[in-house]
């Protein structure tokens, strides 16, 4: 009982995401129509610059005028992969307007304006879908927003940039500082030519407040994610931290606050120890870790960009958006009603590890213990090496704010015994 | 714009994941409301016996007569979490008839029955979700159905029993043979008083047979998957494994044959190498491999059984399930049209281990090699031991079809200088 009419899709971007996606429609026909229900058809691909198209896409499908296919009036799926907030944002907005379901993998956008895009779409009885806008090929979205619907989730912790996972794993094998590592990533092709939206944590504030709005049903933004890059780690840290048992990722956390009344979601470098299975996530790889009241402790691992892994994110929305068309149904669209303010990071709760040059005399110790007293923070472990009247002074803390931790590092770099702050780095997962 | 009329959910089974369900849909029913778009109402609970209900289970829902509850006529959801096939199976067809949609947590029925059963509910226009039968808490269905629906799955490889793996896990890291590690399990709640499911590995080839019939787009019951349990691994096997870098689990393996027209499901214990992420799941949860062509590796990790994780599981698809209902619609089917058959065990391709007791004379290996050839066997690696005039001569293969492996080792236990196959496993994951 297959209707006749294929459902029509427009692709809206081919790079490399985008003409894997053109790749696959049109090699994998049979399947993606026996999956759907009704024959599936890619009705036209708008690119910038028609020059630079890649082997294997139609070449009579690309056309540089976006809005107009987007207009057309008969496309049923709009597929976003161009990135980046405009022009796509009036791209899918204009799709809405004409009927269209929009699958995306554009984080960017979601992250700053998803609710206005999910507001836009139920209104007019159309789908957004963006499975591939958050670690690629892994399924995150449908599990936090479908497969956990029944419970609550209380933390979100992940890998969720393979660029900077892939970075810092070269220095934590290969002793490299940040930039030889950089080039090695650039090289290679896991690091752009301006790395900034990956090294500085642009990337993956956007995903972690995408995550976060999902994860605790409420509207988190990318300000209010707050968010400092991997590019000051060095060499000496990951030695910190492997005399701790830990390495370090660049990690994105969303979390309940204890007191369940709001939520934070942050993005940072941290130690984890060894022991903890991010630890072990290698290269461009992405894993995240979901708690729940019931469900436990769940993680879910895979290739977390890359155009096919991608690709496959996107196709998975596409089926599922067609479906929807067909019976005349959506899926879910934004939850937002428990409207959880999100807190600043100075009320997150974590633990630090602090590196200081202090002078190799009596009474130093004391008074750096004097000053954590005084901010109410409770140390952990002291380490003490000195070397020619310098001496080193490693303290890990047990867990504070944030406030009264950066608090203390503030008063600790006004002690006249203390010579400088040679790092400070935040410990999770323990 | 809420509907008056709350959804009527009726609860079939009282145990310890049925009083999860209940005492989460009874304490959050504020959030499931809002994530359904409706009211949700727990209209009953049918049990065996009423005396043995626990505490903070609504005692005025509760019934003997499941039957009735099923026809009461005012049901839209009916949750399934008695297991066995029957009275599951007329209970759930009972449902489908009165216009109500299923939750079930019941992998022995859906890998016997799972065909018929899809059949029914899409003769009336209703759902049949299960993702509580496979691993618990993990999202596994979902993701295989609905995120990889645009991909092609070649592989799903995982541990998919939590009582075999912790008393493998046992074994593993204190060398207790079986008895005493199943003992342990026992005591501690992990292995049930008749423990035949789980180690013998029927629980594993229900779950095989369900993701095997959904990643490949095809049918897959029980019967089609080749089982073996775990009951006869060894303190010496295990011993073996280290001496090669590796461990022993009990795995699901799905498998597309290289040449695509056929499928393979088989559950056995398995040695696989310290490095493989597999390894390291540890005690009772779960973890599944999932390979396919666009998306590359997933894994996914979690909590394999219990009452709440479970109950998460159940509770995700009562809202997936409330929610169609509300948009007269329903989620995917069954998905079967690949047609793809199911071959034997023997043309499943693996490798090989095997411990061979022989006289310790020369001549012996090469008589043994010989075997092999035959065969068409090829020899990875040879270990040697001697010892008082016997000799241990450990083999591991090349990739071979199973049918030349076991032929080989029927071969060898005809040789006079071989006294003993002591062991013989097959090494995967590599």
């Amino acid at each position: 009982m297959m209707r006749e009419r294929p459902l029509r899709v427009a692709l809206l971007g081919c790079g490399v995401v985008g003409s894997e996606v053109a790749r696959i429609m049109t090699t994998h026909t049979d399947d993606l129509t026996a999956r759907i229900g009704a024959p599936v058809e890619l009705a036209g691909i708008a690119v910038r610059r028609t020059g630079r198209v890649r082997a294997g896409v139609p070449q009579e499908l690309i056309t540089t005028d976006a809005t107009a296919l987007v207009k057309r009036g008969d496309i049923d799926v709009v597929v976003e992969v161009i990135g980046g907030v405009e022009p796509a944002r009036s791209l899918i907005t204009a799709a809405f307007e004409h009927g269209a379901s929009v699958v995306s993998a554009n984080k960017a956008l979601l992250a700053q304006d998803g609710a206005a895009l999910h507001a836009a779409a139920e209104a007019r009885g159309v789908d957004l879908y963006y499975e591939a806008a958050v670690a690629g090929a892994i399924p995150l979205i449908r599990p936090l927003r479908e497969s956990l619907a029944g419970d609550k989730v209380n933390r979100v912790l992940g890998i969720v940039n393979g660029t900077t996972n892939f970075i810092l794993d070269r220095m934590d094998s290969s002793g490299a500082g940040y930039s030889e590592a950089l080039d090695e990533a650039t090289a290679l092709g896991y690091a752009e030519a301006d790395p900034t939206a990956d090294v500085e944590g642009f990337d993956a504030a956007a995903k972690a407040a995408i995550l976060a709005g999902i994860a605790f049903h409420t509207r988190v933004r990318l300000d209010d994610v707050h968010r400092e890059g991997m590019t000051e780690v060095t060499a000496a840290d990951f030695a910190s931290a492997k005399q701790m048992g830990c390495t370090i990722k660049l990690l994105a956390i969303c979390e309940r606050a204890a007191d369940g009344r709001s939520v934070t979601a942050r993005v940072h470098p941290a130690m984890i120890p060894l022991s903890h299975p991010l630890a072990s996530v290698r290269e461009a790889y992405n894993a995240v870790f979901v708690e729940a009241d019931a469900a436990g402790q769940l993680m879910f691992y895979g290739p977390g960009a890359g155009g096919s892994p991608t690709a496959s994110a996107v196709l998975g929305d596409l089926v599922a958006v067609c479906r929807n068309k067909l019976a005349a149904s959506t899926g879910p669209g934004e939850s937002a009603y428990t409207r959880l303010p999100v807190s600043p990071m100075g009320e997150v709760v974590t633990r630090y590890h602090i590196s200081l040059d202090v002078a190799d005399k009596p009474g130093v110790l004391a008074q750096v213990a004097t000053v954590f007293a005084e901010h109410g923070v409770s140390i952990d472990t002291v380490r003490q090496q000195g070397k020619d009247g310098d001496a080193s002074l490693v303290v890990v803390t047990h867990r504070a704010t944030d406030a009264a931790l950066s608090d203390t590092v503030r008063a600790l770099r006004r002690l006249d015994t203390v010579r400088g702050v040679a790092s400070m780095m935040r410990v999770e997962g323990e």
